[in-house]
């Protein structure tokens, strides 16, 4: 079977979501990515978790052509597809439509860093697009909607390993990470993150976060050549 | 057994939103209806769901004429009855106090298309009623429940199957659809949709939703001719 | 065993408020009477809920002195037994510290009633006591706090049976009924209309409630002469 | 094994917060301190909770130096140290990342005592630090957040042992108590005692808390010479 343990791993990662509550019937969706191949692997559209098999996984070219799968891939496929393109470093991408997260991109609001928890996983805010415009609602939709991160994280120099995350505005979050696990280890806390952001700005509307200090030393306790967390 | 399948139908739907946590205690029920014979099956009133079985399904005509049942059909019948009288197009009814939903029906506020997940299932705001006059919670109040829907619903020219619920201004939520798993999926639809939505407003309170544009893309990817949702 | 099935009914009250998730370790006790004999049954203080057996509750009369038990009464014996002597309708008493009920006893806020889910059971606002004054904290508190109850409802000419809970500022509710069966179920209900209220007064601050018209209907569906509700 | 009893202490606090959902993935730990041996039992870093063994433990002196353990310690290690070092009457240490708790430090807001379910734990407001400078980011940041601790309690003359936590602004809790099972328990508290407060103060903004009487009432009848809770 083609990429077989990229399927394994993307199922699991669709599984992960599940079991931490972060979808609700069949909102969400997983990828990942073989870069030397040239390949993606991602869930079909509207099928139900518990039923989900490796072998259901739909592979694609990064272009979106299926190269394999009986099934029609997520209806997502396209933002998928030009995120894989786009970011090179991500390996892996998960979208939800998970309550909080979900009720800031609604709201049309970044999340500031305005903690720890936020700061050991996304170095700053975790930002919302604008919103799409109504010639890309009724154009190539699923593909601006990729446009739509893409040019926020260029246009504001965002390294996309450095926040692996953005709410798309009037829809949900986009997240992604180094592989399928690290992806869905994303997803979840981003969520965490914004029960709590949600909590901190009805206290305290308008709270600018965290010091650049505090994020710096927290981010870099987790990443990179300085890393110090976990054995 | 008269109605057989659509008694199952009626019974997993009433079973279904207690799964989902929809459902403290008895407030809640579900209904479906035969178009060909002019019949409903009810859930009875204030039993146990965990008693429930298809033979203690009420059916009625839609009047609310018992044909056959031993039990006192549920107390909300004359709403369902006169909804499936004036709303043609739909097959089942759910009637649930879920707690976000029926908070904004208290509050008196309509929930406005805030986001993708609303747009998916809901193709507008969905509407809460004028609060019952004291004329009409006096007189035939059960009816008169329904009267609000119909009269929102007409006055406004909603289509029912393109926004499958109303708030009842005070009370709590009428959802429905083509059939009874259809009607529940919604009410859990509609649960998640009123919790985002609360978060929305409370961080941007006056949110006016998402645009006309981003509405019709994510409505019509889920119905009509142009669907493209699912295997 | 004196009293077995009373002891038996308020054990299974305690145990229903905890699968109920009201309450967090041994934060909350359950009582009945047996007005014939002028007794009454309680949950001893501070044991593990798991452990709890018929035999472990206590019983006392009516001033709260042990007729026989092993253990301690809960600590807030002197409020149930006020309330048993100065309420004569109710059969048993149920205190829990439950989320959002004791936020409003927090606030120093009664509940005002919003919707047909509060008007099934509390015909008109769950009140909240004044906070208790210096001395009254200082001296007998723990039978101040039932004074408090009691005077509330005597001042507003309240019938404890039409309002079967109150909310102790600063506190948390004490809540009763008939019989145990029936206080544990209110208290369950009271949760559940507090988490409502929350949200319809966060977003909509100052909402007054609903009509007269409506209050009526919907509680005397469910009590006196001219129910309607169940089989 | 050296310090075998507090090893199962410490894992079992550590477990505990796990079952009472205050801990998502690895954001948490407990230690225990051997007054007597001057030594100190701590979670190691990064570690599953799953697979968590009482061998698995840390011994370190209470300089952090490690005495005991082939894993790395938990990275808040010195945080843990210094607490023991300055607040000689408690026995064990919590950190968690708890939903409400957390978005208080995050806020930057202490919590005032609201209600008795506060008093019965906490002899006042629960205080949050003020935000670590950019120095002690930059510096010896872990030890600098138990500076952050112990300075607000030994400038305001808070004893550890009324008031057993301490937010730490832009990042958590940390919880202590005579022992492991007594600062797991006292975290599971803090944590609902957050949740309370979040929903008074947003129902009434700037709420001052209870009176002192009846702070001292609650919380003497739990503690001290005076206490008359439990068996």
């Amino acid at each position: 079977m083609l990429l077989k343990d990229l399927r394994t791993a993307v199922l699991e990662a669709n599984l992960e979501i599940v079991r931490r509550g972060l979808v609700l019937y069949t909102f969400g969706n997983a990828s990942g990515v073989d870069r030397e191949q040239g390949l993606m692997v991602i869930k079909p559209s509207g099928v139900d978790y518990d039923d989900l098999r490796p072998e259901h996984m739909v592979v694609t070219d990064l272009q979106g052509t299926i190269v394999d799968g009986a099934l029609k891939p997520s209806s997502d496929l396209d933002t998928h597809t030009l995120l894989y393109r786009e970011f090179p470093s991500i390996g892996a991408i998960v979208h939800t439509h998970s309550e909080f997260a979900t009720s800031f991109a609604q709201a049309g609001l970044s999340i500031p860093a305005l903690g720890t928890t936020h700061a050991d996983y996304f170095y700053g805010a975790i930002p919302c697009t604008v919103p799409l415009s109504d010639e890309a609602c009724g154009g190539r939709y699923v593909h601006e909607t990729g446009v739509a991160i893409v040019q926020h994280f260029q246009n504001n120099a965002i390294d996309p390993l450095a926040v692996p995350a953005c709410l798309v505005a009037g829809h949900a979050p986009f997240v992604w990470g180094k592989d399928a696990h690290d992806a869905a280890h994303n997803a979840v806390v981003l969520e965490a993150v914004a029960k709590m952001a949600y909590k901190t700005l009805t206290l305290v509307p308008g709270h600018p976060g965290v010091s650049q200090a505090l994020l710096d030393r927290h981010y870099f306790r987790k990443h990179g050549a300085t890393a110090t967390y976990g054995q």
